[in-house]
């Protein structure tokens, strides 16, 4: 059992909240931390949580803390983690880690030189369906990693510092570029370095300083491309997808809009039918258990587990540095216009690449483009001259 | 928290025993009981169970027994029901709870008897779509309930006993058909009278006694209609979804086949892909957390909440009896091939129904029967006259 | 190419029309029979028809007419056609063919005896999926046919006389079940005699006097039992779908609401979305090529191709008679609640049916009910002993 | 009714062939040229065309065509064409329309100097979801258009002339990015100037020179970006799918692997189950009609009755040069590494965009972000002052 300090009172300490004390788990929010007072000890009572306080210290240090869940607003992170420390308090801080890489290597060379235990909130890597997609992709089951897509996009967020360059560090890519490109290192191999990105980015509907809308793709040294797509301009409810492409299979996810729950109503139940859906009536996609489908449970069965198994988690705060350098390298982007390299001044993986797939020898000859059946049952083999370069193809038995 | 005896280590006791201890959570199978002494010391190793006996009555009795949960053939239950009320302990019987109306009313009176609290774990109700879609219909979403269509269907049982109806007491109704008509029951109203049914059922493939193949209908105080699906002989994998239609809405549930992680794999990864499954390579359609989509961890969680509260769970005895007396009466209909009354003994809902909905009034002469928007954006009206009985098509504006 | 006289200028009138005329197509439409004058002449200019009559009969002996096509309301198909017999033309008809069977044999009759060509016009079974689903259970790709389901449900029919049961000869069955019916009949196989039939249908929502929801079971020869649900209270659009289920697969089509065109608008277009679509914002559900995909375009190729063929087309009036048939079984069920046979006193397949799978024998004493692969990778058998009737299990290689 | 002479007999010109003379079609083939004569023989008998060459200029000017369908390899459009020109023969050219501008610019130009009736056979902006997406793009169905995804992605072509770069032009790009880039245009509206492109292409998997893989932006005078996936690479069958995400809405589009026709089939008919499906077993994705949903159907249906009716096609040679300069920036970004503008010597369109969508003025002091709708039912509102940029939140009515 953990007893949690819960700072942030907002939309994600709400669904932490719930994840953490709900169904049967053995864990529970003790304390918990707001700036506003009314909002803390509404958010107290209604989740069952003894403690509340305005003060942030206090929630750390108390004595029935045992470790410090971080919810708050991203230029809040630095402060807190450093409280955590100070405390020599385990500390788990939500996604994205800090506003940038500098701040993120601060903040994870301040828990490593302390050596307390940490864990970086990345909850979509921990959806159900994308840890078994991780999995089988580890087994083999798509072969060698080419290309990965994956997308958030919605209206937008409901809360306002996320509309803010100053608090957030940015726009759509701060606020989901970070899960989008951690689920593409997921699938392409934690080890492997990303080497290069480039990202379009602009701000095409609302009137704020920071980009409602962006694509990049980040380019690894084993040649395999991942892409992320974030928008707040996406009409439509929460679009949640991810998608891997590999020299021997393919996996499609859709975390939110099309689950297998389908809902037509002509006039609405007046109820809450799922997070940043657009309406009430007509059509409808709602999700079954929000909590486990966006990853929060088991996000925090793997972090509570470590923590008491005295193990790293999947997901620490140097993941978190690595995707802040990324999404920095994203933003340079943006404004040079061309691929910018991925600065990684502490780097843990494996250095180079697997370079292209091995040509298969069909014979002395040539080396095999492809194999393939035609409806007449035959097969047809296209073949290149390793001397010449010639193509050509050959019907098999003919 | 709560110290669980499992009674039972096939699949379905691993499936429970899983979703109790599963992530972060505070209960705990404490003993285990199995008839065959390898299997069950195997099972309690691999799932840290301390004890296990192959005495029933030691298992239940054992003082650190809070709770019994019994995953036994469906011939046993009765027994195992009998132990637990000897012994005062609280009891969780899996679906079925009987093998026919009598037994289970037998089973239904000695807990009730002893005022020992009863859960009925009928898990396809409590999966997280299930139970939101529920909540929506309560709420009103489809308006009034006209229709309902719960379908299991898949390549047959994994354990020997299913396919001796002696011991199982039916074929695929028994083993899936509870299911469907608990969920159909449930989306139609619990205290709704279920009148009577029509069924078909045929063996049409296994070298069996009784039926792998049914399909029928129960038809509901509200006239309201539930069909139940269910086959042993299905190709594909596990098809489980259900349907609603109400006056104002439907609702489409597919629980697992396609739930929004779709995979391709030229050459298997080795490894289990999902309960059920057909294939290991090819397009294949996996379930991301298998015993939450089942429904277990939320049916627990009802369970185990309701006994510390002091409440019964949403499934009790009642309603496993309940299911018993339909499906009774499905396997008489299968014989007399017509209609056939739901014998309900004991019945603790409302009577009579609610009739066809009142008919719209147009004006003093018609009835509206549909009211369209046409293509050319003009809204056409069909009428009945109330006196003539004569049908009549107006355009509104024209 | 084709002239053909088109009777009616309803929807179905629209539709036959479009498809005949449509794209590069040789056909065209050269009179057009109304009984509305205003209604007939709007019709002809809009579809570029050079004439225009209110003369059922001068229609269809006019010198251009090579064809006759029904398009007109159920009461009125008999009279049709023998003005057509009278003239001598080739004669398609709308389904249903008739308003039961006895007027549907009459029609039948009367158009053998006189050796006209005749077509039923039963568009959903030429639905290009339709037609591609029949010819993979053809040709052996879910093996046996054991169960099928046809299912067409929406909000109700355009025009006022499908709601008078004196008109129409019935409700939502007559309407669509014979579609479903036919769709069935095709994937169990057209020469495989339709035994009986248990049927519920109700007046659920509407003010009128026939079903406006029902679901039907027809059993057949080789033990197969084709599903039949139909519904004129469905919310939510068109609900369009066919399943078939055999020993060795499965198959799952969706014509209408999920065809991978998936549209989100938050403010509608003004325009008109598709054939009974509810809503013109939220998620909608397009269609992409209507006249295509509800199965007229290859409908008309195959009867104009067969009348210039001078060979039968895939659908005739005999066709019809059989359906019809099968709905009068349909009806009587309603009444008797009980399972009806069907009446046919015109059959020309073949009786007798296959009768169970042959059990497949595992040695000498044990029959085989399954084999599967377990999740540790061993092959499990369970198996039945012949003389004992013992049901046991085995893992192969242990 | 038009009299075509056919260039080329690999699979273009078979589904060309079939497209132009299936169903009830007036048009037919009257003459096919092929290099391999016995090839040629064997497509004309087997089509029903004829007269069969290994002239191509004696196809073209035989007295019988009345049109030329150039589907031949791409090194090969230009000599086609010229012939054509020189012929007077109105000419329809295969996509792409030439491997790169300058070549595209040539063809051009010939045709346009001779007056010669010219059309693009860009299918995949044909299929009938595209034609209706577009149509409802064009409405408004999802306000101003902001960005679009186009993927086209299979295990390769099926012909050796594909794999050369000397004879195509290039790789995927060339093959597909061609389809992916006009359907992108087709959205934005092709009146918008596409100004730069940014690519990422490599070869991945395959034994060439050209790239396997790639992925591209296309960023317009709008503001809209308009995405294109290409891969050789794909495992699964082929994905072909569009998406478009405006201010009010979004659409998404699955051409082929979802199109609501699923089959399982646990041992193979031995059939043609699909182009380009990847097996005959387990779960596949058939499609009704794929010559109708590739587009076929409907582009002859305009080229054909744009040449009867003196009116230039929806695709026209022009369109054909747009997309060639837009992959050669593709091309040339993906040597630079930066974004690349699109150098479109004429250029018929308009000039300028539109820039960002207004900021909704909330009051005298702010801009309205976002409004929403909260769980409890009031209204949030995220504000911008516009003086001081600081943003708030506001809930209404409180």
């Amino acid at each position: 059992m953990a007893r949690i300090a819960m700072l942030g009172t907002g939309l994600i300490g709400m669904f932490y909240t719930v994840a953490l004390q709900g169904k049967r788990g053995r864990d529970e929010v003790t304390v918990v931390y707001g700036r506003d007072p009314e909002r803390t000890k509404a958010f107290a009572e209604k989740h069952g949580v003894p403690r509340w306080t305005t003060e942030m210290a206090e929630a750390i240090a108390a004595s029935e803390t045992d470790a410090v869940v971080i919810g708050l607003p991203n230029h809040l992170h630095k402060e807190a983690v450093a409280l955590a420390v100070e405390a020599k308090k385990p500390v788990l801080c939500t996604k994205p880690l800090a506003r940038n890489a500098a701040e993120a290597r601060e903040i994870l060379e301040v828990v490593e030189k302390a050596g307390i235990f940490h864990g970086y909130l990345e909850d979509l890597v921990y959806t159900p369906k994308t840890l078994k997609a991780i999995a089988s992709v580890q087994q083999g089951a798509v072969g060698k990693v080419l290309w990965t897509r994956s997308r958030e996009a919605h209206p937008g967020p409901h809360s306002d510092w996320f509309w803010n360059k100053e608090l957030s560090g940015g726009g759509a890519i701060v606020d989901m570029g970070c899960h989008c490109i951690e689920i593409g290192r997921s699938f392409v191999g934690k080890d492997v370095r990303p080497l290069e990105v480039v990202c379009w980015g602009d701000t095409q509907v609302h009137p704020i300083e920071a980009e409602d809308h962006a694509v990049g793709l980040v380019r690894y040294a084993t040649g395999a491309v991942a892409q992320f797509e974030v928008a707040w301009t996406f009409r439509g409810g929460m679009d949640l997808r991810d998608e891997v492409s590999g020299t021997e299979g393919s996996i499609w996810l859709n975390h939110w809009l099309r689950t297998g729950f389908e809902v037509f109503s002509s006039g609405g139940p007046g109820g809450y039918v799922a997070e940043k859906a657009e309406s009430e009536t007509g059509w409808m996609f709602p999700v079954g258990d929000e909590a486990a489908a966006l990853g929060y449970e088991a996000m925090f069965t793997d972090m509570l587990d470590a923590l008491e198994a005295g193990r790293p988690p999947v997901e620490t705060f140097y993941d978190g540095y690595v995707v802040n350098a990324i999404m920095d390298a994203a933003y340079r982007s943006m404004e040079t216009k061309r691929w910018e390299p991925v600065e990684l001044e502490i780097w843990r993986g494996t250095e180079g690449g697997e370079g292209r797939a091995a040509a298969a020898a069909y014979d002395e000859r040539y080396d095999l483009i492809k194999r393939e059946r035609m409806p007449d049952g035959r097969v047809k083999l296209i073949l290149k001259d390793r001397s010449s370069g010639e193509v050509v193809q050959k019907v098999e038995g003919s």
